[in-house]
């Protein structure tokens, strides 16, 4: 099964946040606005969203950072995913 | 009986959520926002929407995931359908 | 006497929703947002709304479905009707 | 003494709302918005509205039906009037 | 001392509202939203506001109709004034 | 120490409210908003904000009048200033 | 490990606010919005951001003042950081 997600939407997979970690990236314990860090693994087509030009820059396999509370979650095979905005994505960890 | 869209609108079929399929989607448990499989029954000739223009990618059959809270629920000979525009379908499932 | 809506306005006539018919439209139950079929009496000139150009797509006669919560109720020689503007009509039924 | 209405806006006279005529407009009893009839009195020049050119296509003397809550009551020569924005009338009855 | 509204903004001084007078303005009663007539001490120089060109159309000396709820009240020399947008003006009484 | 204000901000230094004054400026005694008088330390360079052109006419020194609740209060080398847009600037005092 | 943010967002990494030092920036205790010294880390590369042309003004090694309710706080290899719109960036101290 595959997930296409449209216009300037991605799919991404969690990683699961660890509380305590060596020398991961660990997610703020601020209750306020809790971002994770995700993978992607769909990219929509960009193009006109809402009347503007959108090129897509994520493409599949980055590791990004996203406000928890962005997107929509889908269970797909088993496995939770977030369809979220590409301006809803904060950053890519290289 | 026919229903025919406005503008950048779709009709689509709610696929009835499983709790638990063996390898089906299932909508996820978060309380927050449960989005939903559905089919695309009609299609909207899109054009100048909100003074934009908006190309319908959209084609009927296309399997579609939504968010729950998204359009607006109608009934036609006793099955129900939801209304909404093409912008809050989140991705096509192939 | 005669009422012509503004802009992008259209009124139309609500058809009574019933509970249970054999192969009419039936409005959703749920207490969401519970849309309704109805019949365009009357068609405003569209043209530049907000500033932007509006086209209408609507003509007299024609049977909608709407939100239940869109547009404005007026009372006219003792029969509801409703001006709600073009783009709050979710689809034409034919 | 004269008002002039600023843009886009018109003055109207409200006409008293009666429950019951046998053949005029009568209010709709809904508690939700209760629209009104009334009788323009001045209309603003138009012109660049919020950036918009805006055309004022309504003229003194002409019936209309605005939404209860739209606009502002001013009291003038012990009369009450109301200031509103053409594109809060929602239709002129003829 | 003097004072030079910003962009679009004209300086008031309030009219003291009195509940009843022979041929007068009196601000209507309801509770909901209470205009008031008052007299233009000073106006900006309009020009690019929020993106948009803007012409003051009023001057010194003019008799304005504004929503009591508009703009920001200041006080000079013993004296309170009210700073507000020009488009937060309803009507110009001559 | 030096601030530079980003883009249309500015940086001002308020000016304590003294209740009555022989013939200074007072802040309304309203608590609905209070305006207050200020004077401008640091000015940001303008340019394209928010997708349009904007110019600078507030410079180093001048008096003018805000809203109280505008902008952002910081503290530097003991001393408050506030940090806003310069469309959240009232009026200049001369 | 190494935060790329997207469009126009910088990384910033909060200087902890001490209430009294002798000569440096202290967040002022207001409860209402405390802004915070920070210095950048990372910055994006800008281009068209919702439909608009942004040039990023800000580099690495800027020390900002933000408010300190802007942007998404992220925890990077044990150290904190927070990741904001260039637009939500108030000053830079020199």
């Amino acid at each position: 099964m595959n997930i296409k997600p449209l216009a300037d939407r991605v799919v991404i997979k969690m990683v699961e946040a660890e509380e305590t970690t060596k020398s991961g990236i660990i997610l703020a314990g601020s209750a306020k606005e809790k971002p994770s860090v995700a993978e992607v693994v769909a990219v929509g087509n960009g193009g006109i969203v809402d009347g503007k030009e959108v090129t897509m820059e994520l493409k599949v396999g980055d590791k990004v950072l996203i406000s928890k509370y962005a997107g929509t979650e889908v269970k797909l095979d088993g496995e939770e995913y977030t369809i979220l905005r590409q301006s809803d994505v904060l950053a890519v960890v290289e």
